[in-house]
């Protein structure tokens, strides 16, 4: 690997939003969409839109459940998610040392 | 600092292929355009707009010569761009940290 080449950094994750959407989830079980909104300081909007890109590519898993009959929605990295941030990490130290 | 707010990233650096390319330019003094697309592994096009975006934002200095009666424009990494790097690494290092 040339490491150099841009294409190795995975693009799902290098989103400045997403990945701080994932260095959150990392860090947590699971998390609720109020509590990443705060985390990674954006719009509900926002969220959104980056959650869902997140969960069609597999790497955050969506649960929805009631709690005192009130839904909630929590987020969680899948194990695929895991995995790609720890390659994405990898990849992006080798690129970052001189 | 909110270590997970995603606007502390340096929006200029953080794009895969500008990464790339100040990547490339911290090893060395200076280097030639068509060393940097074999490098980060791009078109002309592309690499000439994103070194352009870096220009505009006082990252890289772009230096036109002669050698042997033919033109040669070199690229370094300026002070500015040196030490916006720098700050990049350090927030993105907090970031991915667990």
């Amino acid at each position: 690997m040339n490491k150099f080449d841009y294409h190795q950094l995975d693009d799902i994750i290098h989103s400045r939003i997403r990945l701080a959407i994932i260095a959150v989830l990392i860090t947590v079980d699971d998390a609720e969409f109020n509590f990443l909104k705060e985390k990674v300081n954006t719009t509900d909007g926002n969220l959104s839109v980056h959650i869902r890109k997140l969960e069609e590519a597999g790497y955050v898993l969506v649960k929805k459940e009631f709690i005192d009959r009130k839904p909630k929605t929590v987020y969680s990295l899948s194990n695929k998610g895991k995995k790609a941030f720890e390659i994405y990490v990898e990849q992006l130290s080798k690129l970052i040392k001189k």
